[in-house]
Formats: C-alpha cells, sequence, structure tokens
C-alpha cells in the first residue's frame, strides 16, 4: 500500500526515545520545552505550546481567545475543512459561521460582525488562505511551518507533514495568548508549586503532550527540510503527471478534482494507493449541524 | 526526591516500542487493541476503550450519556475530587450538581431527580464509592482496576497505578455505550472505509491514543499485579508507621489528615519528599464555579 501517512523514523528517534525511558520520563519531561524551542525557532514566533493533538490545538486556541473576549460568541470557519476545526468552536460553547470555499481551496471574504470572536481559516492542502479578519487563528493542521498572523495550530499526526504519532502545537507572538494557552491545556492551573498545584483559575482540558512524543517530535524536527523538500518535489512531480499547476507552500496532498471522484478513490484503493476525499461540505453534508440549530446558509 | 510518580519501565516496554518504531506505526497500530483487550480482561469487563488521557475518558464517557439521554442535563458529582471531572461536564455542556464528601473520602448519598443523567461519583485514592444511582460513571482515574458498575474511567498519568505517560481507558460491559465511545473519541467519524472516512454523524472529539502510548500500556499490564501488591504493601507499612488503618481495593497514594497541612507539605517538600494537598473544595474554593452560575450548594 502506498500510504497518506509516514513517520520519519531517523536514529534521534530511538536515541531520544531511549533516554526518556532511562530516565524514566515518559510523562512530563525536558524534550516538550526542547521541541517546542526547535518550533518556534523554525516558525519564527515568540511562543510555542505543544499540546496532545492538533483539535486539541485547535480547542485550547479558541479557549484563549473565549477568554478574553467573553462577548463575541461567532468564529468565521471555511464550509470545507476537516470537523475537528468546527467541533472545537462547539466544544467551547461558540457558534460556527460557515463561509464557503473556491475551487482554489481558500475559504472566501467573510463579513465581520460585533459578535466575531474571530476568523479561522484553514491552511487547507498547505495552501495559505489569505483572510482579513478582526483576530485570525489559522488553522494549520495541514500546513507545518507556516507562521501565523495572530495565532496558529498545527497538527502532528500521521498524515501531516512531520509526525508524532498523537499531537499538536499553538504558535504565537502573542505572551498573553500564549500564558492562557499554557494554564488552559493544564487543566486551567494557577502554578505548579506544592501548595497552588491543586487550585485553578479557569476551565480547562488536559492538553498535554507527552515527553515521548516531544521526544519524536524534537528528533524529527532536526530532518524537517528534508521532509518538505520532498514533498515540494513530490508536488513538482505530480504538477509534470497531471498537467497541473498546484502550488502550496508546506505541502500536506495533491488535489486532483474529478467528476467520478468515489468511483476514482475505490480504483486507487483496489490497486493499493491511498487516497481520500478533501473533505465534506460540513454544514450541507453533516447531518450533526443541521440539527444544531446554526444558521448554515446557503451551501451546494 | 521521593516522587508521586513512577514508571515502570520493563524490557518488554522497550521491545515494544521497538516495535512501533520498526514497523513505522507511532499513530494508531497493533499494540491500542491488545493493550485494550489486556484491560478488559484485567478488569473483567466487554468493553475497553483506550483514549488519550483520563480527563478525555471522562469527557468522551459523559458525552456518550448526553448522546443517549439529550434532554437529561445534570451530572452529580462530589465536591472533592480532581477538576478534571467537573470540567469534562461543564466542557460537554451539561450541569455539575455538587454532592459533599465524607472524612472516608466518599462522596455521600445524592438526590436523583428528573434531570439528572448520571451519578459520576470518584473514586478517591483508590477506594470505591458505593453509591446509588440511576446511572453510574464512576471516575476511576485513581482505581486503576476497579470494574464499574455501569461505566468507568482510567487514567495512566504518572502518579497513577500504572502509566502509559498520557493516557486514560474508558470500560464498561454495555455495547452501545462501547460504540458510541469508539465514534465520540474518533471525531464522530462514520466508519473507516475510504467513502465514510470523512463524514461524521456526531460531534466528537480527537480522543484517541497513540500506539506508542498503548505499546507502553501493553508491556506494564503484565507486571500489573506485581504494581498493585507493591502498592498494597506501602499501605500496610504507612499504617504501621501513623497507627492509622486505612484501606483501599487499588492504592493511589496515602491520606494523612493535618490541621497545618501547608506547613507540613513545605517541610516535606524541604526534605525532598513529594505529597500534595488531596484537593480542594471545588465549589468553594475555585473561584472559576463561583462566577458560572451554577448553583454551588452549602459547602464549608
Amino acid at each position: 500500500m502506498i500510504s497518506l501517512a509516514t513517520a520519519t523514523i531517523n536514529k534521534k528517534v530511538r536515541a531520544n526515545i531511549k533516554a526518556c525511558l532511562d530516565e524514566g520520563m515518559i510523562g512530563g519531561g525536558r524534550f516538550i520545552k526542547e521541541f517546542e524551542q526547535k518550533v518556534a525557532d523554525y516558525v519564527g514566533v515568540k511562543h510555542a505550546i505543544a499540546v496532545c493533538n492538533g483539535s486539541m490545538a485547535d480547542i485550547v486556541a479558541l479557549a484563549v481567545l473565549k477568554h478574553l473576549y467573553p462577548n463575541k460568541t461567532e468564529v468565521i470557519v471555511p464550509a470545507l475543512t476537516f470537523i475537528a476545526q468546527i467541533n472545537a468552536v462547539i466544544i467551547n460553547g461558540l457558534t460556527p459561521i460557515f463561509v464557503d470555499v473556491g475551487y482554489d481551496y481558500q475559504m472566501k471574504e467573510p463579513k465581520i460582525i460585533d459578535d466575531t470572536l474571530c476568523v479561522m481559516p484553514a491552511n487547507l492542502l498547505g495552501k495559505r488562505c489569505d483572510i482579513q479578519g478582526n483576530i485570525i487563528l489559522e488553522d494549520s493542521c495541514e500546513a507545518f511551518g507556516l507562521k501565523p498572523r495572530d495565532m496558529g495550530t498545527y497538527s502532528f499526526y500521521p498524515s501531516h507533514t512531520i509526525t508524532t504519532g498523537e499531537g499538536g502545537m499553538i504558535v504565537t507572538d502573542n505572551d498573553k495568548y500564549a500564558e492562557l494557552a499554557r494554564t488552559i491545556k493544564n487543566h486551567g492551573r494557577k502554578g505548579n508549586n506544592v501548595l497552588d498545584k491543586f487550585h485553578f483559575n479557569m476551565i480547562g482540558f488536559n492538553g498535554k503532550m507527552s515527553n515521548i512524543s516531544a521526544a519524536i517530535g524534537s528528533a524529527v524536527m532536526d530532518d524537517v527540510d528534508e521532509i518538505i523538500k520532498k514533498r515540494k518535489d513530490n508536488v513538482v512531480l505530480m504538477n509534470e503527471l497531471t498537467g497541473n499547476d498546484f502550488y502550496s507552500e508546506s505541502p500536506h496532498a495533491y488535489p486532483i478534482l474529478c467528476d467520478n471522484r468515489d468511483e476514482v478513490l475505490l480504483k486507487l484503493e483496489k490497486n493499493k494507493i491511498e487516497a481520500r476525499k478533501l473533505f465534506s461540505c460540513l454544514p450541507t453534508q453533516e447531518k450533526v449541524y443541521k440539527y444544531m440549530g446554526y444558521e448554515l446558509g446557503d451551501f451546494q
């Protein structure tokens, strides 16, 4: 099977994991900060906060904004994206406002209103979605390395650019966002000293990444340029083979538009080539949203 | 430092992790099912569903019940427990109803009403909380191995009975609960075949445990009897040293009541012995709950 997902298991991955095991540090540990620092340096941001997966990165990032702007309730999202992005809005008790996506995989310009907490584009397929808004929270789960304007989220799931198995990260230059994200992903904990450790200032999640996952991530970061170059080379090759001219800053997958999609998917599977739908149109195809009473807008 | 947390790193842990790396399977993989099966067999339940941490186990278990009984909105919880249990209620948009805890660390009998979705005791310190209710969802994050009446949750955080770094599990004999939990922890995904994979029947979370974490868990399960025996021996020793007669089915920590708690905590820390508060009284000490508009009840 030619898989959509591959994991980079270099020598450093094995050495780092051995260190976790030898030191008996598989929960918290030194690799978390190391991985965060490498990602912050690579992206060129002040703060990188490791979390347990990309969905949790979205959940925590939205919880940060909700905490700062409790009266703003709406989050503008693309109609075509992975459902975890929308679920992160709903889990925070916020309302998703769907905006259509063009044939360039980019969310169209949204209408900002007083209730808008933030605009949350998805940098689908590693392509930056250039969009305006009050606060831009970029779901870059498919676009590792893109520097966000205000705040961004990455996923390290096996099908993404680099993988830690399960894992995610929030990146931002904003000190307040970063401080709140660190608190919220740690149950809302007040502090780590012995008297504060079981006091909590806000509602939080367990969004922590384990030291083992971070040990993998930190090791893989040493090869990140090579990994992204390989992905870019594959896009060039696919463009040659298909005659298309797809371009992406940090390639995730290669998109092909076709009328007989399901037929093609089954044929590829039969030939042991993994492929998938991009996503579904969430407001129309996912019945769960129809029943939740949101204004879903006019989509096909 | 004598730590509250230790990780069991046996030879099997190293062998299992090597297998994950050699097979390139660090996200999904065969150890997840293997770990689940070992836990199900050990506990004596039909279903065990691995998740990314104990907080997520609570979140997903409550989401299962909420899905089945959408008109029931209240969850009865102890006033003294880890805050993640209460946050799991709130994250699901449900209302926590706090019930006091006695000097035996057990939640007192609650009043069940029509709106009660479930009673959610915590088996604090590994002691079973024997309580009545319509549906009992047992937070056994501190009580690995206790078989729940209806549904239970475990945590594999380093301070708990066995650890996978970060990790959790839901256990139940109920087929419907198990099926829903598997869907909800996987984003609400409809199915895994190529045409269904990006369709979703319900709101879900990314609650997935990685193959690496499961590889650790599966290996540690081979030593679980020995680990729990050691904990029980330590309780006997502490009873001898303190003159108390604490008993717990699956010991987590040894509790000591004292008036000058904070002084003792700081003294122990100075002598490099890690200790902690049990928890705080959530409805009175955690300001965040005061401001959320819940009926908090009358607690000291």
